[in-house]
């Protein structure tokens, strides 16, 4: 069936995340009935992001350009580097328009059970930033065992360095959310880092 | 920001049935973190159906191969064409595997709204088709207002070869389904249209 160029492409499409056979098949006809206005530009698209775009060397950003454009961008602030385990969790914090700081993108968590070291990870790069006048770095890890492990190690390491301040997010109710229905871990932060109004 | 070959590609995958601005970024993404593994054989997919998949000249199947190979095959009885609105419905009773006949796709259904008439769909070559030898015509378009006027439509015109059946799939209770849940309409049909067990 693979030699068969349409079985193929819906193959391929349903190996996607978020999709499966059926949206895979839906999107393959979607795609073949537009020649013209679907399928032409989408394979422009990927030629074009398949040669142009690539990890910043600095940060590990995904950009056109390397340095990428928030490394390059003389106004931001280079004394703030807020680390994320990846590129979609940069564009998420960019997204909220609050940030000028740089990132670091690790590309991932340690993980003893997937076998991921720190070598594995984007941190010798994260260190040898910290030397040159850094003056907070924003652990912005998930908030998951794996994320908070990983962000604990560089913690840990960056210890060497008591000029850097190191924060993290904030733990508490998120907008909209209903104490009723919320996790009690969550709930006990809140509670415990209760602010003055 | 289209000039961004990767803002190009997150705005037309989010542009792609099923998906939005979220999955979108998750596919780019996905694809840009392996290059070799999705991104380069995706793009090759799309080039390769872009040459190579047509619409088959005799039913409007799309297939690499005009007649496509459902046309071409001899051992599908020419007397049966099963008439579909789009490919998609072909596909899904190809998938049942019990119709051995020919297939024939419209390309959509007659609309007043959307001001689609008789000549915007693949009737013309349906006519041309029961000139020669057709013994049954099964209608299997959607259960719609639209689909069922089509029907209707085609069922009319083809009243000129008396010696044609015009047959339409049965209507019933769906496998699995509770009749509690099920509209009026159907669980009436179901009523009228008894078997003997």
């Amino acid at each position: 069936m693979t030699q068969d160029p349409l079985q193929n492409l819906i193959r391929l499409l349903s190996k996607l995340p978020g999709l499966g056979p059926r949206s895979g098949r839906r999107i393959a006809l979607h795609l073949l009935e537009r020649k013209e206005e679907a399928l032409s530009p989408l394979s422009a698209a990927f030629q074009d992001v398949a040669v142009k775009v690539k990890s910043c060397e600095t940060c590990g950003n995904l950009d056109a350009i390397s340095p990428c454009q928030i490394c390059a961008s003389p106004s931001r602030d280079v004394t703030q580097i807020c680390v994320v385990e990846a590129v979609s969790d940069l564009w998420a914090l960019e997204r909220t328009g609050v940030f000028f700081g740089k990132y670091h993108v690790l590309g991932g968590t340690l993980s003893a059970m997937d076998g991921r070291g720190p070598e594995d990870l984007r941190l010798k790069g994260l260190f040898a930033r910290v030397h040159s006048g850094v003056q907070e770095v924003i652990m912005a890890l998930n908030a998951t065992v794996e994320g908070q492990a990983t962000a604990h190690y560089i913690t840990e390491r960056l210890s060497d360095f008591p000029e850097v301040h190191i924060t993290t997010l904030a733990r508490g109710v998120p907008i909209g959310g209903e104490l009723d229905y919320l996790d009690d871990g969550t709930l006990m932060t809140a509670l415990q880092s209760r602010r003055t109004v």
